[in-house]
C-alpha cells in the first residue's frame, strides 16, 4: 500500500464513514414519561404559542397610508349685539385642503380691523405708568406686544399704560366665550377616506371595503356596535369615544387622535382585514393637566380704498383631528420560520440533559444505570475500569 | 481519605473531568453519503438563502424622511365670456409652502360675490314649495344650505323654493366644466427634495446625489429608462406612469402617491444607495370604484368700502400628490447573525437522527449497525447482552 | 407469546424505553478547561452581550407621534423708504395652524398691486427684442412669465422685450436683502408639545412630563446642559445647535430639523423614559452643495372697489422647521427571549465538538482517548476491533 493511497484511503473514512454515537437503552417507564414529557412540553410551546398565539412563522411589515378628509355641515351663530353669521366649511375648516390633520373651529377672539399704528399697551404691571418717564422709547418686551413709542396714554378712564406701535387695537384674548360660539359644530360630520399599502407585501386596501355600497356610504354614520366600518363620523361621537365631552372640549380646543390599526395577518385572513378605529384625546395626558387646549391665530388680510392695509385677526380655538394610521402585517416567510424551529429544536436538545439528570439521581438503580452508562478512563493504563468503578454521582 | 477532601476531588472531577460521547464508526459509503449530503443541504440553506438571498445577518431600520417640493409652470384660461385669466403658482397650488402633500388646482366652480343674506334654496323635493306654510322658520336641514326663514320664494320663473340664511347666491356645483379649466397644467413640474436618514447607522441621504451636476439639474426631467435619478418630474408623466389619463383625472381630481423607496443594503453598496420611484394612484381601488376623485371648498375673503365682508368660494378640484417615503436599511450586526447560525445549528443537530433512521431501517446490514450501536439493559440484573441481543427496531 | 402482544411491547420499548448516549470520561484537567472555557465563552456572550447590552429579549416597537407647535414673538422692520412695519405670529408663521412642519419668514421680495394684465418681460436673451417682428403672439415660454402678445415694448430707457399677459407688474426675485429682513426672528420661541404612543405596549407620553411644573414652563428654556427637558427653544439656539448660522441661513432660507428621540426601556426605566432632542439641517448635505434653502410662492388677493382683483406676491424665504418624532421601545416578550437563547444552546453544542477535536489532535495521549471513545466496526464481520484498532485521527 503506498503512502498516497494510505492518505487518500484516510480521507474517505474521515469524510464517508458515519461516525454514530453509542447508546444505551433503559427499560424503565419512569425516565421514559420524563422524558417523552419534556420533549412534548417543548413542542406544545412550538406549535401552540410561537405558532398559533405569535404567529412568528410570519415576516412583518408596518403600514404606509395616505389619508383624506371631508367635513360636512352648517352652523349659525348670533351675536349678543343681534349680529347673525352663518359658517359653512370653507369658514371654519383650516387648512381647507381635507389632509391627515384637520382643524374645526369651535371658538374664538376676533380683533376686527386692525392697522399698523400706535395704541397703548394692554395694563400689567410692567406696561401701567404714570407719566412718559415710565415709558422707554424702542424697548421691546418679549412679554409686551409692540415696540414703546416712549409715551404714556390713556388706556380707560382709569388705567395709563405705554403707548406702542403694533397692530391695533391690541387683542384682548382674556373675553373668551364661556360657551363655544359653533357649539353646534358637535353635528359636523367627518368623512375619511384612508388608503394603505404593505409594500413588500404588494398589499393594497381603502378603508371602504368592496363590500360596502355606495347607498350604504351616503346615508350611514360610524357606531362602534352597529357600524364598525362606516367611515362617516359625527364629531360629538367621536369626542365622547374619546372619553371627553364635546361642549366642554370646543371652549379652549383640543387635539383628538382617530387611530386606525390596520394589523392583519395577511396568510389567512387578508380578505377580513379591515381597519379598526379608535378614538384618544391627545393634547393632555392624566398624570400631568399642564398646556392643555389648541389655539392658533390667524388673520384675514385687507385693503382700504387708499392702499392700506388691515386686517381681522382671529384667535382660533377649535379641534385638531389628527388621523394615525398604524399597522402591522404578517406573512408566512422562511427565515423566520426557520430560525423560531431553530429555537425550539435547540430546546428539545436540552431535554436529553433533563432525562439523563433525572435517572441518574431521582432514580433508585441510578448507580446501575450510570455504571452502564459512563465509563471512566483510568490516566495511568489504557485499562478500562467500566462495570467495577462506582458511578461519579453518588461516590 | 479524609470526607472534605473526597468531596473536593469529586467536585473536581464533576467539573473539571471531560464527559465525552463513545461513538461507533460504520464504514459504510452509503450511509456516510446520506449524512455528508443532508448537511449540506443544511449548509446551503444558511448561506445561499439566509445570507446571501435574505442578508438576516443584517439589523434593519426603516427611514425617517422629510421632503420639499416646488411646482413650476404656468396657464392661460379664456371663459366663454371672453375674460382670460393667467394662473402662476401663487393661484394654483394649495397650500403654498411645498410640504410632503401637495395639490395642484386644475378644474373648479367658482362663486362669486357671496355676502351672508338671504336667498332661495337649489331646488329638490325637499325644498320646493308652493307657499310659505311649506316652509319651517329655523329650521335647518344638514342636506340644505342654510337656515330656513319661512318664506317661499322664486328660485326661477317655473320653481320656487325655501328661503335660506346663508352665503348667498348659493354654489351651483352641478356645473363642473367637462374639460379641465386647467388642462394645460399636465406640462407643470414637480421638484422633489427629499432628504433622509437612518438614525440608528447614522446614514444621512439626499435624493439629489452628490454625482448629480447642477447643470442637469436644470434641464432634466425624469425618465424611468433615461433619467431615473432626476428629481424633477412633469406631472403629466407621473400620471400615465401610474396607469392614469391625466385630462381624465383632472376633471374631478384625485390623489396621485409618488412613492420613494430607498431600501438600502448598507453593508455593500452604500454608495449606490439612490431613490427609486414608483407612481399609484390612491383614491380609488380595482376592486371598489366608491368615492374617487378629490375636491375641496376655499373661500377669498374681501370687504367692500363700508367694511361689509363677501368672498369669493371656489370648489376646487385637483390632483394630490402625496410623496410617500419609505425603505428599510440593513447592516451587519451580531444579534441577528447569532440567531441566524444559531437556528442553522440546531438544525445541523437534526443530521444525525435523519442518519441514524437511514442506517438502522434502509440499509442491509441495519441489524448489525444496530446490535453495535445500541446496548439493551436488562431491568432485573445488572449483566449486560450487548452483542447476543436482537436490535429493537427488527424484533 | 401472541403477534399483537409482540407488537405492543415493541411499541411501548419504543416510546417509553428511555434511550441514552454511552459517554466517556477523561480525567484530564486541560481537556477539561479547554471545555468549561469554550462553555463560559458562549455563557458570556449569551447573558452579557444578548441580554444586558442588545436587550434581544425584548419585543421591539415604533413610536406612534403628534406634535402641536407655537411661535412666539414679535418683529419691527425698517424700509429705507421710511416705512416701518410690525411683525406677529399671524403674520410670518406659514400655515398658522402649529403642526409638524412650520415655517418662519425671515426674508422675502414683494411685488405688490399685481393685476391680470399685459406688461414687457424681464429682460434676458430669449426676451429681448428690437420690434414686434421678434415676438410670436400666444408663445408661452415655460422659462418665461407669461404669454406673448406679439409686441415688442420698452421694459426700461434702454432695453426693449416682449409683452406678456400676466400677473403684472413681473415679480424682479434678484432683488433679495442681502440682510434678512426679519433678522429679529432669530429671538423668537417655539413651543412644542409632542405626544407619543406604543399603541402594542399602551405606553403614552407626552413631552411635558408630569414632573414640570406650570412655572417652570413659564421661564424655561431649552439648553442641552442645563434645560434637556425644557420644550421651548430659541430659534437661533436651536440653528446654532444644527452647527448653523441663523443669520446666514435666515437670507436664503433652509429646513431645519428638530429630530426628537422617544428611544425607551419599558422593562426598567420607563418612569425615566424622556425625549432626547437633536437638531440638523436637512436642506443641503456636506457632499453636494445643490439646490440648498427653501423658499415659495404665496399672494395676498384683494378687490379693488370696482370688484377687480388684484394681489401682493411674495416670494417668502425662511426656516422650515421639521419636526421629526423617532423612536423605538422595547418591552420583555417571550418569543424573542426563547429565540435568543434557543440560538445560544445552539453554540452551546458546538462545545463538544470543539473540545473532542481539541482532545484527539492536541493531546499528547490523543491516540489513547481516541481508542477508547471511538469504535471501529468491520464491514466483513460482526467482530468488534475495540482496543486494537488504532484511531482514525492518527493512522
Amino acid at each position: 500500500m503506498s503512502r498516497t493511497a494510505g492518505c487518500w484511503q484516510s480521507c474517505v473514512r474521515h469524510v464517508f464513514h458515519y461516525e454514530t454515537v453509542k447508546t444505551l437503552v433503559i427499560p424503565n417507564v419512569r425516565v421514559g414519561c420524563v422524558f417523552r414529557f419534556t420533549q412534548l412540553l417543548v413542542l406544545l410551546y412550538v406549535v401552540g404559542y410561537v405558532c398559533v398565539v405569535q404567529k412568528s412563522y410570519q415576516e412583518k411589515e408596518s403600514v404606509v397610508s395616505t389619508v383624506t378628509t371631508k367635513v360636512k355641515g352648517f352652523a349659525f351663530t348670533n351675536t349678543s349685539t343681534g349680529n347673525w353669521k352663518f359658517w359653512d366649511v370653507a369658514d371654519y375648516v383650516i387648512p381647507p385642503q381635507g389632509e391627515t390633520s384637520l382643524f374645526v373651529l369651535t371658538n374664538m377672539v376676533v380683533t376686527p380691523h386692525q392697522t399698523q399704528t400706535r395704541c397703548p399697551e394692554l395694563p400689567n404691571p410692567s406696561t401701567t405708568c404714570v407719566d412718559d418717564c415710565d415709558c422707554i422709547e424702542g424697548l421691546s418686551d418679549p412679554r409686551g406686544n409692540g415696540i414703546q413709542t416712549g409715551l404714556c396714554e390713556n388706556f380707560s378712564t382709569t388705567v395709563r399704560t405705554c403707548e406702542v406701535l403694533s397692530w391695533c387695537p391690541l387683542e384682548i384674548d382674556s373675553e373668551l366665550p364661556e360657551r363655544a360660539l359653533l357649539a353646534s359644530a358637535e353635528n359636523f360630520t367627518l368623512f375619511i377616506k384612508n388608503s394603505i399599502t404593505y409594500p413588500k407585501f404588494n398589499f393594497h386596501r381603502r378603508n371602504i371595503g368592496s363590500h360596502i355600497s355606495s347607498s350604504y356610504l351616503q346615508s350611514c354614520e360610524f357606531h362602534r356596535a352597529t357600524d364598525p366600518e362606516c367611515p362617516i363620523f359625527r364629531l360629538k361621537h367621536i369626542v365622547s369615544e374619546a372619553g371627553e365631552e364635546f361642549q366642554e372640549m370646543a371652549v379652549k380646543g383640543g387635539v383628538l387622535g382617530i387611530i386606525i390599526d390596520w394589523s392583519c395577518d395577511l396568510d389567512w385572513w387578508a380578505e377580513t382585514c379591515h381597519p379598526k378605529y379608535s378614538f384618544r384625546r391627545l393634547d393632555k395626558d392624566p398624570a400631568s393637566n399642564l398646556a392643555p387646549g389648541y389655539n392658533f391665530r390667524f388673520a384675514k388680510y385687507y385693503k382700504t380704498q387708499n392702499e392700506e392695509e388691515f386686517r381681522t385677526l382671529f384667535k382660533a380655538y377649535g379641534i385638531r383631528f389628527d388621523v394615525i394610521v398604524f399597522g402591522t402585517a404578517g406573512r408566512f416567510s422562511i427565515v423566520p420560520t426557520i430560525v423560531n424551529l431553530g429555537a425550539a429544536l435547540a430546546f428539545l436538545s436540552l431535554v436529553p440533559v433533563v432525562s439523563d439528570w433525572f435517572m441518574l439521581t431521582c432514580m433508585r438503580k441510578g448507580d446501575l444505570y450510570s455504571r452502564h452508562k459512563v465509563t471512566h478512563l483510568h490516566e495511568d493504563g489504557d485499562a478500562e475500569a467500566e462495570l467495577t468503578s462506582t458511578s461519579y454521582g453518588t461516590q
